[in-house]
């Protein structure tokens, strides 16, 4: 066995080792040729004994690659934390360095034209080799920028159905139908919704649930049972005060919120109406934000498989940075899981809640 | 006005439209030497007329340097979230873009070999130009690892006194001393504290604040007041119970939690006890979560500056970085803000609470 040599390891290091080329060293460890099992195994070994480790910027010279995935998310608001991002980073962390692969980070710039800029720097200076986007809305000008630069992206979120790319997604839909047939089957029939602006592609996906759960129920939900705002607390608080001053005959007895956030508002409304949560009023949302299940009651909430959309996505955009199409399947959609507690845990009290 | 090349803008380009050598583009550019002011103005505005973006690749072989920073931190339970991470990230994301430098962020690994490997690999391979560390223990095995290596790094959070290092930290001892002093002021005399294990340098430091405090007011805290164990919702629960089960000579009539959740945990224990939060037990805590001020009482806490934090250590890591030499000052302490809400916001009433 040779003396680890103490200055840097270098290729030529590893070729004297294993008794071939410099140049068959680099076609071993570059996968770029077959060579003989004998002579790859020679080479590999040789790495190990000597701990040879190629440098990146040499390495990413020569494949013309930076084996590194950029992304950037939309700042949370400062009055809320954003549930899923520790969970959905570290997946996609994970799973990227499986394969070799680095995340880089950059600031989200609310100013569209400077935020697009940055996306074509990262891509004009050979940075990154791909990007994961997210909180995707419909005509998303970071999808309509990267489609035109022949980019690639996959997306965690849908955009327009015309729009063409790689993306998974939860089905937001289908989460909100979980809640409408709970509290269907708990003998509710006005059921308010504490919904974002229809300009929202996440919240017209999971209003989607919503209308067809009622549809299908032969229930018509009345106008003023939608309520469209911001998805904050405050908002939350104000549009729940004005349901439950709505006249009785038309007050709602139950409340789905696209969001946690605006679940606690409805909550704090409630309690200031002397509105016993649980039975005079139900309410549930979506998220499941950590903190929801000490709520007083605990939160009725969805919550979303964020490991497994990080640990999808990652294998869906390197597929296609490495052979250049598209990842089969292109589009991918998961169900979230409805968590049931005391926010809706008792059986509807006809007496009061009617 | 030249026409600007289809292809991609070459230093060469740049060069012949500046009407200097390619060389003196090179030097330019990279600040390496002075040219006369003339020179230099035809040369950016060459630039700016193609828009020439050098490679990435190219530029970091030329300055063996990569212009990335590293960052890992440990995930957070699946029960809590991260009240500080967006915060903390977009911060450095912003003040290292500034500079044109980005983050790769990688996994934490558990395993701390396993752990420190990732470190060494992404300074064998030349990816990042230093690191920025958080959650720093006593003896931390990356602080160890990285001082051995020589190699920049800058910590959010302080470790032993005698390993010197560069480090910004916020005033942990402080904030638990606002939140003290306020308590005293209210007339409490018997105040628990819900601590971490006595392993933990962060639960430390602000413990300094509990402990200095009560010995200045001449009280000598009761053992039995200070319970330590993970700073989770369930140990700030039973804990509270405990408490509350005490002989009413001996039972706190205020509490603080070194975090958000054990103070959450504590509320949920009042409440199962009967026992008014904001009078006959006042609860205050740390780290100010968003949605901590929407629980019933709001929550009094302490916030971290965490926008400063990530404003103030990047300049602190890229000095490091292209000067070679450490930062000045080598550490930085940053006071905490105490926020007043309802959990703490009565008169004692001293009939009920003593």
């Amino acid at each position: 066995m040779r003396i680890m040599p103490a200055r840097r390891v270098t290729l030529k290091d590893v070729a004297a080792t294993a008794g071939v080329s410099y140049q068959t060293v680099s076609k071993v460890i570059n996968h770029q040729l077959q060579v003989s099992e004998e002579t790859e195994r020679r080479v590999w070994q040789a790495v190990e004994t000597l701990n040879y480790r190629p440098n990146h910027t040499a390495r990413a010279l020569r494949s013309q690659r930076s084996f590194t995935l950029g992304y950037s998310w939309p700042p949370s608001p400062k009055d809320q934390t954003n549930p899923i991002l520790d969970q959905f980073l570290q997946s996609i962390f994970e799973a990227a360095q499986e394969r070799g692969y680095y995340l880089l980070c950059f600031p989200y710039n609310m100013d569209t034209k400077q935020h697009l800029e940055t996306y074509g720097e990262l891509i004009d200076t050979g940075r990154v080799d791909g990007f994961i986007l997210s909180s995707v809305e419909y005509q998303d000008p970071r999808v309509l920028f990267l489609l035109e630069r022949n980019f690639p992206l996959v997306a965690f979120g849908r955009s327009d159905p015309e729009l063409f790319f790689p993306w998974i997604d939860v089905d937001g839909a289908a989460g909100i139908a979980m809640v409408m047939s709970h509290l269907l089957e708990l003998g509710h029939v006005r059921i308010a919704a504490l919904a974002w602006p229809q300009s929202s592609r996440v919240g017209n996906n999971r209003m989607e649930g919503y209308f067809n759960t009622l549809k299908a129920a032969g229930i018509d939900p009345k106008p003023c049972w939608i309520q469209r705002g911001e998805g904050r607390f405050s908002f939350g608080y104000e549009a729940t005060r004005q349901l439950l001053d709505l006249p009785k005959a038309d007050r709602p007895t139950a409340l789905i919120a696209l969001n946690d956030p605006m679940a606690i508002g409805a909550m704090q409304a409630a309690r200031e109406h002397k509105v016993a949560i649980g039975t005079q009023l139900v309410i549930a949302s979506f998220d499941d934000t950590p903190m929801v299940r000490y709520l007083d009651p605990p939160l009725t909430s969805v919550r979303q498989p964020i490991w497994e959309v990080g640990q999808r996505i990652i294998p869906m955009l390197l597929d296609y940075i490495e052979t250049g199409r598209l990842p089969e399947p292109t589009s991918v959609l998961v169900t979230p899981q409805l968590i049931i507690r005391g926010s809706t845990g008792s059986q509807i009290n006809k007496q009061e809640g009617g």
